[in-house]
């Protein structure tokens, strides 16, 4: 089974045409102007000197790797003459800049030189990870190969430095991500010699004695369970650590057990998306929820307010579960990517695509923000000095079809629902809806007979016919059509007991969307509204990209008394329920998903 | 009006005699035995060099000056040679090592002889109030005078320093207490002297300019709010900064309004105290929101689990009340010192007297503990560090009918239930009652005619009869007696809807005390207990000072879905609630006050 490339889908309307527009437009050239003032691209040309602005920091080549790889994205899905002039004079810079040897890291050729392959925490291997993803991008979009053949010369030196010699201070990242773009850089051409590296990273990972030592040379090292060298990759249960780099590795793991059949790997990949999806995650699909650390917590610790949910780290979860989708037909992964896709990923960027979240809290309390040790904002924001997110977006947004379709010869599940034809080896196939406002979906094939299996979703419980491994199957001639209706409802969902922060609280969902009350909406005290489940509910397609939903609701009066006996006194009101991803985009306001209901 | 002395009304059995029996039996010498042992009393020998162990702390003298005070009031309730004993030794260390021109402080005359007077923020002024107490305390206990002569040495030294030369660096102290101890002191011994330099320090506070300065040179110095210096007294209107040191001023305050008839300094007053007790103060009566500086929050911020609540807080929001209770007859006083005694103070100590809170949450819960940067305990401890609550401990349960009556003439205003025998000028007033088991107290008189108000509690709400200020009003002559029925039922408490940390939640109430659920009795995750208002309570006497009550609850059962849809499914449970105080004196166990309630 293998995802159907992103290329070969090609969208024509509705909510993700959208989001594709809006990365085109604006996302790509919001991000790219704000590197360009705080220098991300001026670094590449590696002469900034002591007292020069603009210093440069150690991840500024993955924030620039990410935009090129998005834009590249967006070139291949439509040629770009602008964004295509932008790369190629990125990749001259950096192989002009390229070390003889094949090194290539911006800071340390020219703040740093002495501590090349030095310190294991330092994002070194993190941004060649990023820089290769770029090249096979812009090679794929393309056909040029000038980043690509740095990248590979890069690639043979870290190759000989670290699977030959054994000469760096450390054996494995600190933080993960070369794994995942050697094994994509194997698909691409096919060196057994990519393979073998990404390999080498994962199993020494936890498995020696040097990288603890080395982590532990870091002024502001966490422990080993932060950078998931706590334990051999085969021998891991649970998902612990910094959120995105655990994501990354999960995603190479997953990737590598099905090109080498290697089960321990594919169970210890099987137990901690379990682990995650069981007890580790928001319902937007948002994880890592600590702050301190950007990590993810013990579990069913989700709080609402404090959750950290870094939005690289949903999108990082919905890379792991792509990848497991692979693995077996199961809409479980297929879920759970649409739960990312429409929440807790789209919602750290502004629907006018200029500003971004880092943090994706699911409430919102500006008195409580405003005393708070916490980095958080209640607007999305230009950018950010750590910037990783905003260029997330980018290469998100562009390649969002790729995860739509899985395929193993004539059967083809369909996981996503989104306006598009898709190539397939056998055929095309066209998909036509207006999800996620309705739940029906339109196939129109042609070509060679195929079976197509069409994933039901698991809100929808009023779905009518057989299922099977959570997909209706329908097989397909040429010039056939189906159509599937997946009814959408509003659904109050509830987490499990031992979700303490969610005890008594519901949240509200409607198709794949989970729906937030905003203050600007509905008045202040939004933890106080209570909503009634009497199906009064209207649904409206308004000014977002997503429906609107009104529902009848009741609220205290406050009084002078702070105590007093519990009184059943309530002033009705209509509240306003907006789709979470779409929170914050107008004034400053409270927010809140989880609600109480009668 | 004028509360009527401690010592004047003698407890004969019930509840408020068990915690006088606890204090001298077991209070007073565990916190002797820790004090002991951390070189707090040997610190008083001023002879601690540099490399001996026990380096004496700026704030040692108050927590041994808080324990002779203690102690000094178990004398006063009945002779004790051997506290007595240890105290006149202490005295003569004292005596012994105080400066030539009266000034004493361990700390300071051994470790920063240079430092004298020259830091507003190091609690110099605090432990000389805190032993000017002590020495009254001592004085009118035994007569005996060595401790007073040593402060009013000292107190002469001070006004000297402070009121006539302006010679210290800064010119009113950083932690409030001394104001309170002067105006003690006043009374004590009619001095005007001191009546002067108490209104000297709150009159200059936030009306200079040397102070604030003075508070930068320190460096771990707060803002001018923490410190109750950001503006002049007489222009407060609401509580803030550090609790402790706010209600200590705020005692101050009201006692200096009254004997000055100082009208705007009792409007500052009155604000404040509406202040606390409408929008900062939890259902206990513990104040301090804010662990970071151990100070009120913004209004209505009133988190369970995360406030900080320090026992000393709620003992001095007591003290705060007590001043106010003799500006007008109105049961709003008594009625918080009641809410502080039986839940949030004695919670403070445990119930075999031999371990302490600082902090005072209405929820634990213990993996968020685990995982949280505050220092926190799910158990009470045998010392502190900083070790404030503890002897505060001891003077309160010592004193503990401090509250109990005012009087006015021939009026006499019961505030508080305790059986008890009162000597009021005008003849003997016994009370009888059970409580807080149950509402009925009965009086016998003894004396001239007066008029008795017995203060209706504000949750007394089916109380039947004329009620006037809160009070009901009685007539007696020699001989008479009354009995007063205060129904007792279990309440359901809701807070106002602005404290967000409540919405849904209810607190129980049975006559003055809050109840918890602990999950030694209820199990896991308590916050998804959710109470059934049926009337299905049962109240019992068991092991505990106070009743302990059972009640239909419902839970939800857990599931390996981390969300699914809303589910009414519920196991029954019978509920056990004990009071809140006794929380947390078994096994560790997580606990909750506000509950869901159907």
């Amino acid at each position: 089974m293998k995802n159907l490339d992103f290329e070969k889908v090609k969208l024509e309307g509705g909510f993700w045409k959208f989001y594709l527009d809006l990365d085109r437009k604006s996302v790509v050239h919001s991000v790219y102007r704000r590197f360009l003032e705080t220098g991300r691209f001026d670094a590449l040309n590696c002469n900034w000197q002591e007292g020069d602005e603009n210093k440069p920091h150690i991840f500024w080549d993955s924030d620039v790797a990410k935009w090129i790889e998005g834009a590249a994205y967006l070139i291949t899905n439509e040629p770009d003459s602008y964004l295509e002039g932008i790369i190629d004079e990125l990749a001259e810079r950096i192989a002009k800049n390229q070390r003889e040897d094949g090194y290539f890291n911006s800071y340390f050729l020219t703040v740093a030189p002495e501590q090349i392959f030095k310190y294991r925490t330092e994002h070194e291997l993190y941004c060649a990870g990023h820089l290769i993803e770029a090249a096979i991008a812009y090679h794929k979009a393309t056909g040029k190969d000038k980043l690509l053949s740095c990248m590979l010369k890069y690639t043979d030196l870290i190759y000989k430095v670290f699977l030959i010699e054994d000469s760096a201070d450390f054996v494995t990242p600190g933080h993960e991500e070369i794994e995942l773009a050697l094994l994509k850089l194997y698909d691409h051409l096919g060196d057994e010699k990519h393979l073998a590296l990404a390999r080498f990273f994962l199993d020494k990972r936890g498995n020696n004695n040097k990288d603890s030592e080395n982590t532990k040379k870091s002024p502001a090292h966490f422990d080993d369970h932060y950078y998931q060298s706590h334990v051999p990759v085969r021998e891991m249960t649970e998902a612990v650590g910094h959120s995105v780099r655990a994501c990354y590795l999960y995603t190479a793991m997953a990737a590598l057990a099905k090109k080498t059949n290697d089960e321990n790997l594919l169970s210890a990949c099987r137990k901690i998306y379990d682990d995650i999806v069981s007890c580790k995650m928001s319902i937007t699909g948002g994880i890592g929820a600590e702050h301190e650390d950007e990590s993810f917590s013990y579990k069913y610790n989700i709080p609402n307010r404090d959750t950290y949910n870094e939005t690289c780290a949903a999108i990082a979860l919905a890379m792991f579960a792509g990848e497991m989708q692979e693995t077996e037909p199961d809409s479980r992964y297929g879920d759970l990517i649409e739960r990312i896709y429409y929440n807790g990923s789209i919602s750290g960027v502004s629907l006018d695509g200029e500003e971004y979240f880092y943090s994706n809290p699911l409430e919102v309390d500006r008195k409580k923000y405003a005393h708070s040790t916490y980095q958080t904002w209640c607007r999305r924001q230009k950018s950010f000095f750590c910037s990783c997110c905003p260029p997330n977006i980018v290469r998100m947004l562009a390649s969002i079809p790729r995860y739509t379709y899985t395929v193993e010869g004539n059967n083809v599940y369909c996981n996503q629902f989104m306006s598009s034809s898709a190539k397939l080896k056998t055929g095309t196939l066209t998909q036509r809806t207006d999800y996620p406002h309705d739940g029906k979906v339109s196939f129109e094939y042609r070509g060679e007979p195929i079976t197509l299996f069409v994933r039901i979703p698991h809100w929808c419980i009023e779905y009518e016919g057989a299922v099977e491994n959570g997909f209706a199957r329908f097989e397909l001639s040429d010039g056939d059509s189906v159509t599937v209706i997946l009814p959408m409802k509003v659904h109050f969902m509830e987490a499990d007991v031992r979700v303490q922060d969610n005890s008594g609280r519901y949240a509200v969902q409607y198709g794949p969307l989970v729906y937030c009350l905003e203050e600007i909406d509905n008045g202040e005290n939004l933890r106080d509204i209570t909503l009634v489940d009497n199906e009064s509910w209207e649904i409206r397609k308004e000014d977002l990209p997503a429906p609107v939903i009104y529902m009848d609701a009741l609220r205290r009066k406050s009084t002078e008394c702070l105590y007093r006996l519990k009184s059943d006194e309530r002033v009705p009101l209509r509240a306003r329920l907006i789709p979470y991803f779409a929170f914050a985009n107008r004034d400053e306001s409270d927010m809140i998903v989880w609600v109480t209901v009668k």
